[in-house]
This record gives structure tokens, sequence and C-alpha cells, in this order.
């Protein structure tokens, strides 16, 4: 049987998903319950390998087992074997069809930004954390450049290990929630860094820095080394994954905490 | 010279506002802190003694110093000094008549239920975890019979040290924000655990178990025993303390975090 599962996570303390030899990811913290709980090796795929420091509300993994069991030992037994910081949100059984990373058709990331010239008391490592004055509506304006399908080379990790530095971005959305701001972005896939990467830059905007169409002539130059550097990680969600018919799962608030859909 | 400061805190790893001898407190840290950047000893008087595990954005607390120090070195100059989960939010400068608890006319709580059947892996220990359905409408309207000034024994723990169990309601709000239950509560003061316990009542009639008018037969009963058990302390919040005027403070968003005011 196969089965897809919803995992939310703080990364906080992790070296990011992926499981590694020497050091703790969610990954390994999140087969070695599942494997306890089918009593036999579970290896999880995901939708999105979040880097260290990265949390999640929405990630989606898919996992082959022989076990029988009821889906509350998927999904409460399962949460009693993880750590406090990583949760199953939902179960449900899929077709062998169904893959985690490949059948996903777009990831949905949210950007927390603590804007406020002291540091917080809450959350610490859950938001990053930007000093002085930030205007999010030229963000805004400066993200939407950015909208459609475009080589994002000049938002790229240089070790990023994709094909093609081609993706195609739906929809960037920065709005002000008091002393937060939210960067939501959804695009198709994304190139390694490329959310923080992004940010990094709309901030200089944000910040007065560079005028709004800055983020269209950096698009348009190709180049890592002209864009702003990269944004902290403690701040950014993969809060969805986007599956096409018929693969359809549970949909649960998109969060992080308390931030209305 | 006497200072007012705005404390944001954490208080997972706390036992308590209170400075005790064996056990750490959010109020020796800030002492600690505050007495290093001073270069004497500081103590400081808080608005509202947090129990262990409850949290604050709007704590509100006053000192007295013969330092003469720049405002920056009340807040950035502090908060290097605090650890991660404490921080300094604001500094005024007060009149010597100034008290942060006895010059107070109000405080504001919020409560943060996280109402599915699975935990939470993001701020295990900033929300208060319920299962099953939960009907935020049917615990505001409940909530709405302790509105005003009333004899609140039968919220009041056993151990609480107040002179009088009269204290005057002045506003509950229960509100739902995806699976997030917030109430919100706001008084001239608060007994020992009285939130706590108000919020332990409501849940049984938002889960069904008591009716609407269970909260209007607690109050006349006058009796702890009769009241449901006291909620978790993880969820709640100190969000916010009144001043009359000529009192004016600095007024920040009531949070916790992504919530809006």
């Amino acid at each position: 049987m196969r089965f897809a599962l919803g995992i939310e996570y703080d990364g906080s303390k992790y070296f990011g998903w992926q499981r590694q030899l020497k050091v703790d990811s969610v990954q390994a913290q999140l087969e070695k319950a599942l494997s306890s709980v089918a009593n036999e090796t579970i290896k999880v795929q995901c939708a999105g390998r979040t880097d260290t420091g990265v949390h999640a509300t929405g990630q989606v993994v898919h996992f082959d087992t022989t076990a029988i069991r009821k889906d509350t030992a998927w999904t409460l037994g399962v949460n009693v074997n993880l750590p406090d910081d990583i949760a199953v949100r939902w179960v449900q059984a899929v077709d062998d069809d169904f893959h985690a990373r490949f059948s996903a058709t777009a990831r949905r990331y949210r950007y927390m930004i603590y804007n406020h010239n002291l540091r917080p008391g809450i959350l610490r490592l859950g938001v990053s954390h930007y000093r002085g004055d930030i205007d999010e509506n030229k963000m805004h304006q400066a993200a939407q450049f950015l909208i459609g399908k475009h080589d994002f080379t000049s938002f790229r990790a240089l070790h990023c290990q994709s094909n093609t530095p081609v993706r195609l971005m739906h929809e960037i959305n920065v709005t002000r929630q008091g002393m937060y701001i939210c960067v939501d972005i959804r695009a198709n896939a994304f190139l390694h860094h490329m959310v923080r990467n992004i940010v990094g830059s709309l901030l200089e905007v944000g910040m007065g820095r560079q005028p709004i169409d800055w983020l269209a002539l950096l698009l348009d130059g190709k180049s890592r080394k002209e864009a702003a550097p990269t944004a902290k990680p403690n701040g950014l969600y993969l809060v969805d994954v986007t599956y096409p018919e018929p693969h359809s799962l549970p949909k649960l608030s998109l969060g992080p905490l308390f931030m209305l859909d």
C-alpha cells in the first residue's frame, strides 16, 4: 500500500529535511517513527526538500508499506514516536502512481518577516527579523515582475543541481499584518535557495535601497552576483503542495499558526 | 529616574514571572540583564505575575535607577543580555508615581487553543491543544454571563492570596481563526488561575458537555469545585495592560504573533 502524509515541523533544530549521515534531519526522524509503527523499514519521498532551519505546515510525503494498520496508527501512533517539533497532520491512502515529488504541480511557501527595531521574544527561530522601515507595497509591486515562465538564474544558489533554471511563477503576494510582513509565493517548483534569494532582493526594494523595477533588471541579467544576499532561513515555511486530479488530498489551513488563508 | 518597559516572552522554559530561589524566572533574567546595563542592582515591578509556562507580548514593568543611559541601552542593550525567549519591546521614562502594578486599571489576556485531532508540530508549548469538535460560538455566548462586577470564587485557585474575590470583567470574546480558537479576556485584574479556570469551563460548553448558561450557574455557585479543571498554561498570553491618563505608554500590536488586533 502507498500512503500520503501531511507533515508540519519546526525546522529550527534540524539540518534540513534530507536524511544525512552525521546530523539530525526531519526525514530521518519521520522514517524512524514510521518504521517503528510499521515494524519494517520505511523510506519516504517528500514534495519539497527544505533547507536547514526551514519549516513546514504543508509538507507532503509518500511511503510504501506491507503493514496493515488503522489510519490512526499512521497519525496518532506516528506522532507519539516523533519529537515535539514534528507532527503528522493527516494520512490518506493513494494510488501507486502517486509520487509526493513528481506528481506535484505547484509548491507554495510563506516567508514571515518580523519588522521592528527590536528582536522578538517569541518564535525567535520561526520569523526572520529585519529592522528599519520596510515598504511592503513596493515589495509586492517589485515581485510582480517575476510572474510567469522565466530563467531564474539570478535567484539560484551556485550549488543548485537542477537541470534547468526555468520555473513557472504563478503568484507572489506581499502583505503586512501589524509588525509582520508575509511574502506568499507559489510556483511549479523552486530552484535551490530561490525563495530566500527572491525575498532578499525584495527586501532591498522594500528598504528603499533599490527601485521597484530592480527585480526586472535582476531577472534579465541572469546573474546571481547582481541580486541581494540570501535572506535568513528562519522565516520560511512550505505551506502547500498542489496535486492534479485524481490525486485529491486533505487540505488544512496553510498557516503558519494564526495566519489567515 | 523611573522607567517603564514593554516585555515579550515565551514562558515555556521558566517557572513563571516571579523571582524564586532555586529555579529560573523571567523576572530574574530581566533583572540580571538590566543590572548589567545599569552597572547597579535593578529590581523590577510587573503588571501581571504570570504562572509557569505562561507567555506575554504586553507585559509592563517599571524600575528605578541612578544610571544615565541612552534609551537604546534599555532596549537593544538589555536585549543583548537577555536569553532569546525574552525581549524588551519599548522603553519610556515615567513619573515617580507610575507603578506597573498599582497604576494599571485593566489587564488583557489571550488564550490560544489549537483545535485539531492531531497535535501541532509548531509552537507546541505556545498553544493549548484540545481535540474534538469545539463550538466557539457557544463558548462566546457562555462567556457573556461573566461580564460585569462579580465574585469570581468559582474561578479562583484554592491558594489564591487576593483579599477579595470580586473583579470587574470588561470583555470576553471567543473567536475562531482556522484551527485556532482565541479567548480574548479583559478585566480590571485577575485572581490566581482565573483566566485558565474560565477557559476550562468555557471548553466544557464548547465541547457540548454543558449548556451555555452553565457559566451563570457556576458564577452564582461561588464554589471552585463545581467548575471545570484549570486549562493548560501553554496557550496563555498577557497581551496588554491599561494605564489611565496621564500615563500614556507605547502601544504595539497585541499578538501573539500573527493574530490581528
